[in-house]
């Protein structure tokens, strides 16, 4: 696995939620075909972003996969939304990066796909990139993020365990007061009969307070000062799941994905982009009863919930442009509350 | 104040939520000019049902207000949906009822306002009626919600105190594995340099697992059997203001009064039309910069998350249509709980 | 067939719209198991309005079929749309009424639901009921539909020829400055491979000045006078097929049944809620490919365009409230205007 | 004026649409402060496009207008269209171009806005740009749209006479079987009690059989062979007026903005994306009632009908990529069917 987090993700540190479980990595990568690139744009002394692509096996515009999207709060530059909803497809792996850099990137998936061997009739394609505002620590209006940056992310995108925190489109973002980044986590359950898995990723960039197990933990109630929280962002919620969804079940998971950020203390301010994007690996399958899949969102709600705390315990304080800093939220002091408040620690 | 809920509400036990602080009776009617009057409709064996309705003074179709809606699931019988959303007004009173009965309470509403003098001459009229399926402890197929009942809950609207708990719309419905019903709060705080005012009023019916302040909390771990969660339902919940936003402001702050459902332990599940109904009783005002919405957006997340607890603790058990039960939450038993967990009670 | 319309569609008189050839009825009857009943209320001085029921075989709670919603101008009292739209089914006939009585045929829907033999269980249910405002020529504010009424229609709904103009819910309608009411139509296609068919039933109740043929005709231009046009209204287009299609191809299918109003002049005013609903009786299979969708679009727009022609061709001059007048189409002289215009009449 | 369509636009014929009268130019500039301009990208053998930019004085982040946005059918890449619907606002021009240019379009909008001197402090921005299709003519892989051309075309945007046809966004679109391109209108209406102007642009490239006051007109009825309708379009309607309406009611505009394309025979096919923008000038003004906006739908709908025309009209014949061409409509030809046929051609 990847250096960043291993060991302070939340089950590591005894936080489980829900009654389901995770796939083997607790990644969106658990999902069959699913892998995971980024791209991590540091640069000093003002830069620091990068690039995040989820990228399913084989998508393209000859293999699209089924697709649903909801702007929980549509303040966001979502590209390739209109479609997305109009056809229920994803052509094109999700890339995710800083807002203002969203276009550019678009564009380099959009030249990526056209010279592929098999996009060589390919006439029409709609890139699918989400965004989160990382100016409170990067210098956005520099635009660091080109061709090479999108496609280190996309070719370098790999199946097992994903990196989580400040990498890729997660290096400069701040959640609910604290540094936070890249999270993901997966669910394994029962529907409709057999196993399937769902698996999560956020782009955590949104204010609020954050709930933990119960416990409401501010930076000031861990000794921390100077962590404003920046007051614009864009919360990113990447679904993806082997169950056989259509887009219109995708579209009502995607929903619970924003739903979910309510869980740990979103506040859905204002300028918080909040989207949901939700694919199933399983293009043509017979889609279940709408009345099987409660238990496939409450898998999404935990898995979002338990996404969002991987990206703030496995990020690290980080100073950027303007001398700001996001402190990561101290983890020994966080437990100390929670054993405190009589958390149920698994294993602690 | 109605006896029913006094000092069992969340703030009477040591319980607040958020920063703003609440109005004079910490409910909708806080608003002023909106009132808010029930009709129980109780007959043995097995009929545990009724109407709420949030009257805004002098609302009809020559004196609309401005309105937003958002069906976070739509998986409800909502009337009046699309003219809300095209227009973005709504011109009567809000009505909540039992899930089968919305269409006859609808009708009850247009003999309602044809009747009135200032409605002669109105050939077209959208009523809004919301619903919750209460069929776990009502015998719901029996429809006894007429003309009658809603012209009660219409004609008995109040401003004041709102009673909460099993009464009106909220007498059979259940949440979080609880018995639940009518719940109501308010936030009054400053937006864009002056006063307002928000209220929220609940009809809670759905599933999940209850969080408060940081606990989690079921039937099962107070201690209690038999309460199982209705496999559906139609949580609505209204929000009234007076800031003057415009329509599409409205449909913002209505999506928030979904998402503060998160907040509890709501599971979203597939069964669950979750609506959100946001009116404003300041029509034609020059409505504020979005980018002030975002302590409204709060108070409308932390209103709502009390108001559910309130319609919760002041809920009583309930035995009803073959014999089910919800039980109350032993309020003692969960105040333990929550000082145990080390809750920040206040003057607890 | 039904006396009504005999002789005067639009394909009798040699107008014919499209590429693709009608069914055996050229009604929406002719997708297999579609019935259509009528019940139309006459009373003297001043009731001229109805209910028509399209009833698909066997649907039910128990056995819904997909289906498609698109609300062009909101501006209606559609019962059922958040359901429709979220879970992508209708479970019941499709019922058009006057506006103010929608709620009543609503109700009266589930009391006839409740009592099936196999709805014995049930316990939500969702009614879809349309509306258009019959106002200009009956006394809307009386509701004369009630239960007795629906169950004529629905309980008389048969397979076969359609009867149109002045029945059932296009009683007292009028579109386009003329007496309208109902109309039919349908298309067969191949789509995919194989043989489809599409068929469409409007209550046409709109503004807008006439298009036929590329003429354009006012009821001045024919020497009418004394028929204003009413100043609101509902156009509620309903599409029915066999096409395989899943909810989100028949909510775009559904997006051109409002679409194809624009073909014969309609003028998309303020008061006229144009709605269209889209449904497949054939649940369960494979659904095309969004790409071979397009000329099942095109049938979908020239099948409202001849529903809309046979509406007003078949409705005969009526006069009812407050002495009103809506004047039928002078035919003959219609069709003089079409010849001297070079209008390619076939057999003509 | 512009050499490109002098004397040919369909006022210039005779043909005249819709009771209100056009402004000044009959173009989008009528609408005050706004300007349009174009870049026009030939280059041989097979690069057939450019970038059409409509221009509202002063336009930006810190004066954004109030908009609405309607996904006829979301097939299409349009940029900024979550944000659009959200906030209800534009805070850039609208920028046209072709299908795979629209990110790195877009991305040139956002270098050109960061480099504004009022616009140091920005550190979000929503650009908007549709786009069309055009690959039957021009080799639209090769993307030659960059921010050389944006700039051209936002820069060299001017007030009055609007070139059309076979220029900027237009260069390379077919509609209705012919060549076709950019075409605007306007009109000037009383608008609850006052004044206002509406204007039309739009980038046509869609399919369908051309009617044309009342007649309908195929290639091969004038005598033309090999023009295929190009199988993918998008056609971009842009709607501005004077009229103080918020964001809701543009929306509403917006509708009708693509359900005016029903008038001229498109046949919103499956890979045909039509969107509908509509902005207003006039923001913080107090919007009219919502009754009172029936006459400026009906001033969009005919505006839409004459810029599409005048969009045909002003076409030249035209060979691109492949060798394959799109004919321009012999106006001659056109006009003597449409005097066989009795049309009202006004002055002919």
């Amino acid at each position: 696995m990847n250096a960043t987090g291993r060991g302070r993700r939340a089950r590591d540190l005894g936080i489980v939620i829900g009654e389901h479980g995770p796939g083997e990595h607790n990644a969106i990568t658990d999902v069959p075909g699913v892998r995971v690139g980024h791209c991590t744009v540091l640069r000093e002394p003002d830069i620091r972003t990068g690039v995040t692509a989820i990228v399913p096996d084989g998508v393209g515009p000859h293999a699209p996969l089924p697709a649903g999207l909801f702007a929980g709060n549509g303040h966001g530059k979502l590209v390739g939304a209109t479609q997305l909803a109009e056809l229920g497809l994803i052509e094109a792996p999700v890339v995710l990066t800083a807002t203002l850099s969203a276009f550019r990137a678009a564009d380099a998936v959009v030249s990526w796909m056209l010279a592929r061997p098999d996009c060589a009739d390919v006439r029409t394609f709609n890139p699918v990139v989400g965004e989160c505002n990382d100016g409170y620590l990067s210098d956005i209006r520099a635009r660091p993020v080109g061709e090479e940056q999108v496609l280190e992310a996309v070719h370098g995108a790999a199946p097992g365990p994903v990196a989580e925190g400040c990498v890729g489109a997660g290096t400069g973002t701040g959640a609910l007061g604290f540094k936070a980044g890249v999270g993901t986590a997966s669910r394994v359950l029962d529907l409709a009969g057999g196993p399937v898995t769902l698996g999560v990723l956020v782009q955590a960039n949104f204010g609020g307070t954050l709930r933990v197990l119960g416990s409401t933990v501010t930076p000031a109630s861990l000794g921390l000062t100077g962590s404003d929280t920046p007051d614009v962002g864009s919360c990113m919620v990447v679904v993806a799941t082997d169950a056989p969804l259509d887009a219109r079940q995708l579209t009502r998971l995607a929903r619970r994905a924003v739903f979910g950020l309510g869980r740990v203390g979103a506040s859905y301010s204002h300028g918080s982009g909040d989207y949901g994007i939700a694919f199933s690996v399983r293009p043509g399958g017979a889609p279940p009863r709408d009345a099987a899949l409660s238990p496939l969102f409450e898998a999404a709600l935990d898995a979002v919930e338990e996404a969002v705390l991987n990206s703030l315990f496995t990020a690290t304080t980080t100073t950027g442009v303007g001398g700001r800093t996001l402190h990561a939220i101290p983890l020994p002091h966080l437990l100390a509350i929670l054993r405190r408040g009589g958390a149920p620690l698994a294993g602690g």
